[in-house]
């Protein structure tokens, strides 16, 4: 099994994808706050990433709206890309949630040449590694990054998949070294030794980045906290290239 | 100050380069081979692109030749890319080198847009950090990269001069953090994070990388823990445009 890493899913050539298992990485904070929705009981999400278009979609069908650029709230949407939004659950409006940001939900609707594309994030490390391997093809980890540029938590976030994928690979330890461990290309191995850096204080990876720092400036830090929350979730999303759901055979 | 890093040279556009002071990477072994060589007696070193335009000035001048593709010698040099073939100096032999090998001598002449051009490894990380700290300009970490991907050693050597400039800027410790510290992109504290990670062990850091596993695979053993021999030589080589010296302004 070979193992590969995409800095930038904007630069990245779709065909690359081919015959891959992708997880996508937005981990501040388009792809976190998918996860959280649908752990907290939204049925679907739409990525979309045009903001007039997601605009149209949820009126058409009076689902949730949400859209973020530059890190702030899109002005006039009800909702942001906040995770901390959606984490009580959608109650009793639609379970329907459409999303629009600056770099995640392109970067999802990029990796579509992957079949299947899984979601990923801190938030669910765990469950997404595991549901990567019982595809048992070779893995595409995209990351968003930021405005076309390489972006730390996103790597950080890839990281911490790859550090469970070899765990599941080979459980009495040995990091991959044993002969059944999965070739990774360099930018994969790089993001393993970042996320043992920070494997006891997540958070502290988040803080380190860029973006992050951004964040904190525009009073995000409960944010940041949430999405430092290592497999808090045991939910491995599907994008089905229409819209992202934990049941992707479920019609309803 | 900004800190940013190029992970891949042959795709780094010039112009970024410019009013920057750069320092030049390829730890596995282009550039340790250019500063043991240096340290060792020779006075300059020829980086050359082309094998044939470095036999040429090698003939023309009674230079030393040498020259490595994929991580071996060139068939009829006399001389292949392993630090160890100059650690014991010129002898009575010119004591200028003509080198060409796949990646590195490409990388040093594609920064050549910036001023000055540094030539950075772990094997003078410290001196090449105070060097570019006194240009007191921006700095570019250059990286080599290996056919053109992103390669692991050389984000590790531009790590160790990272944490030697923000030691030398801030000797007190804090890491950077105190607002005097240098604004770096997230591809230079990535970098960061991966020198405090193999801090005690650079060579697991070059062992690591898909270009140190081919070099062990070649036999290059030995080459390896040369190259992770961090501060070993307390020299700052400059790239005139022409070729490498200690001492550029020196005509002889």
């Amino acid at each position: 099994m070979q193992i590969k890493l995409i800095p930038v899913a904007a630069v990245c050539d779709p065909k690359a994808l081919l015959g891959t298992t992708a997880v996508v990485f937005d981990v501040l904070r388009a792809t976190s706050t998918i996860v959280t929705a649908l752990a907290a009981g939204y049925r679907r999400v739409y990525p979309v990433a045009q903001a007039s278009a997601a605009v149209a979609l949820a009126r058409r069908h009076g689902f949730v709206l949400s859209g973020e650029r530059g890190g702030e709230k899109i002005e006039g949407f009800p909702h942001g890309n906040s995770p901390l939004e959606f984490a009580g659950g959608p109650g009793t409006g639609s379970s329907v949630l459409v999303i629009t940001t600056s770099n995640g939900t392109g970067a999802i609707r990029r990796a579509a040449s992957a079949s299947p594309v899984l979601i990923g994030s801190l938030l669910n490390a765990r469950a997404v590694a595991r549901a990567a391997l019982e595809q048992g093809q070779d893995i595409s980890l995209v990351c968003a990054g930021t405005g076309g540029l390489f972006s730390l938590e996103d790597i950080l976030g890839a990281g911490f998949v790859l550090l469970e994928i070899l765990q599941q690979l080979n459980p009495g330890g040995g990091e991959g070294k044993s002969p059944e461990g999965p070739a990774m290309d360099d930018l994969a191995i790089t993001a393993c030794g970042l996320a043992r850096l920070y494997h006891n204080d997540p958070l502290a990876g988040l803080y380190a980045g860029q973006h992050g720092q951004r964040l904190l400036k525009l009073g995000r830090e409960e944010d940041l906290r949430w999405c430092a929350g290592l497999n808090r979730f045991d939910i491995a999303p599907v994008f089905t290239g229409e819209y992202i759901t934990l049941v992707p055979d479920n019609n309803g």
